[in-house]
């Protein structure tokens, strides 16, 4: 490959989080069977695993875990756990159903510092691998690096495997990304800098442009997520240098 | 749910409307397995349907009733049938190959008020469930107000069941919305005070934030048309407030 | 139909080639059951099929040629192939996995004309149907009609079946669409005029304005590129009249 050193599952970095909106059983399948080796989280998105019957849930979640992938329930669903003061609830049930991590986000509602860390470590003394996530979704909220930075670390102590930087499904508008899903490059420096190892971070970054420049930034191991399912071969042609976008930067780099 | 009073099937309120371009019939049956209960009526988009071997055709229609969906072909292909004069023969064949509903339009072609009272009339005698559709296709053809109140009460004098507002497969520079999908706020409001009960209404809204609109103006049970097959429950998702966009909106309302 | 004269596979125009992103093996038998008789070239994009398991991808490749359809890897892996100087192990290693077909390109690399007429030739020779590929997918690279049209028919000289007009993925500032993806139509003139048949071209259009003008313009057998596997029976529908937006420029074509 082009692009050599990308790393091998079960991987520490480069790990691959796509953003499932709906995948009946038979196109999970098909896509495991294809791709279970560059996925690493299965996120059922929103709120969509109330939507399921109880016996297919369970079967999903199987059949996702068989593959060696971890699986979890968007953000929102626990946000309106918290809401309800349902925490323990929510935890719980999700066990029960074989989810392997969990999603703490504060995108939607107003978190305060200690229950998000009861969150936190809630779900890390249950077994759960759990994903933080920093970034409002709403684009009037303001995204301050020296908060995130914060939050990244405190969130780390507490025991989080990685912290999500939001990007939505959209990538626009949100975060380090402007109304057109470009990459606020001076955020995006600042944010590196302040963080001691950038590989806890797992990008939001539904869109190829924003994939590109991030691989071309970090290296093909950097993390990515709300990949879409039926991009995730892409990807990881693009990790690897297959693809003509990141094959010309390498070329670039190279003496003529 | 934090939005409560989601109603069930079968519903008269809340319905959900897919365009199909053109799914196989395992990703059919996938998608009902997963949320069959979601959808009430699953169209074959444009006039796909010609294009399908007679016995998959029929094998398709099959499978999609027997989760008590209902099913018809695109409006363009009566439409076709219509300039061709074989309004009676098209009908005809819709029924025999098991098809439940069809759909009145005039989105491409000229169809004077006797002709569509004819069309609509045909089939509410047939049997099938109509769906007649008010808006051209056509950003340079006018969308007058008061043109599509009188439609709207007079296809559904004839008994057509809902009436379905054209918004494309797009979503954008069509009827209600403007070049960039966005809703234009004075012409919605004025449709709807003219129109006695709003629930006739189906809403073409391919584009989320039109479905995240409609459903904070209208309430959890608006109907909806044109959704991609693959966004089904994240539609459903945002229906009963479980993604952060309606969630948002339901806490803001609530005293803090 | 509307729009007569579509041609039956197998046919010399008329063609469409999809992109194929990562479709598992089921959803690719779902596809061509459904549409195999619409699909003439069948791409896996990029450098995915290195992504494959051995016997997936076999399988795969074995499965589409079972429905009639030409199968070949993506045209980036050939130019990796072509800077390691490993042309001829590229061609025997895809004859021996089945593919039919191969595509060159110079879409990201510096290729000189000797070693683009050796890469035909050697594909020629080896029984490969071969694809060539005019432009850059650079939108700073220049698109020169003059020598894009000295380039095809060089190309066809050298025994390409088809010589393909770079539209890329995005079908955005690239070739002849510009920033919008709107065909610049003096360039597209001019180079239709430079080519003795425009039938040994195929239209990289991945956006449904793109394929709707290129019918208008060339009728319902014009040869489209880079069509997503799921918009097949869309752009069917396109062809022979039975979607609205090709549908209307046939009736205003017609005396009324």
């Amino acid at each position: 490959f082009p692009l050599g050193n990308r790393m091998n599952k079960p991987r520490t970095a480069g790990l691959t989080m796509i953003i499932d909106k709906g995948l009946g059983l038979g196109e999970t399948r098909d896509l495991l069977n294809l791709a279970g080796g560059y996925i690493d989280f299965f996120k059922l998105g929103f709120g969509t695993s109330a939507l399921y019957e109880n016996n297919m849930l369970e079967e999903k979640i199987h059949l996702v875990r068989s593959h060696g992938v971890d699986i979890y329930p968007g953000g929102t669903f626990l946000e309106v756990a918290i809401l309800q003061d349902k925490l323990k609830q929510y935890l719980t049930t999700a066990r029960d159903f074989g989810f392997t991590a969990i999603e703490v986000s504060d995108g939607t509602i107003d978190l305060p510092l200690d229950l998000r860390a009861e969150a936190i470590t809630a779900a890390v003394d249950m077994g759960f691998k759990v994903l933080s996530e920093v970034g409002k979704k709403d684009p009037n909220d303001d995204f301050e690096i020296k908060e995130i930075v914060q939050l990244v670390n405190h969130d780390l102590s507490l025991g989080a495997a990685h912290v999500i930087v939001e990007g939505r499904e959209s990538g626009k508008a949100v975060g380090l990304y402007d109304k057109e899903g470009n990459l606020i490059q001076s955020d995006l420096e600042e944010l590196v800098h302040s963080i001691g190892d950038p590989t806890c971070l797992i990008w939001e970054a539904p869109i190829k442009d924003q994939q590109q420049e991030l691989i071309i930034r970090f290296g093909p191991n950097v993390n990515f997520g709300n990949i879409n399912p039926h991009e995730v071969l892409a990807l990881e042609a693009l990790r690897v240098g297959l693809r003509a976008d990141t094959l010309k930067a390498i070329l670039q780099k190279k003496p003529k």
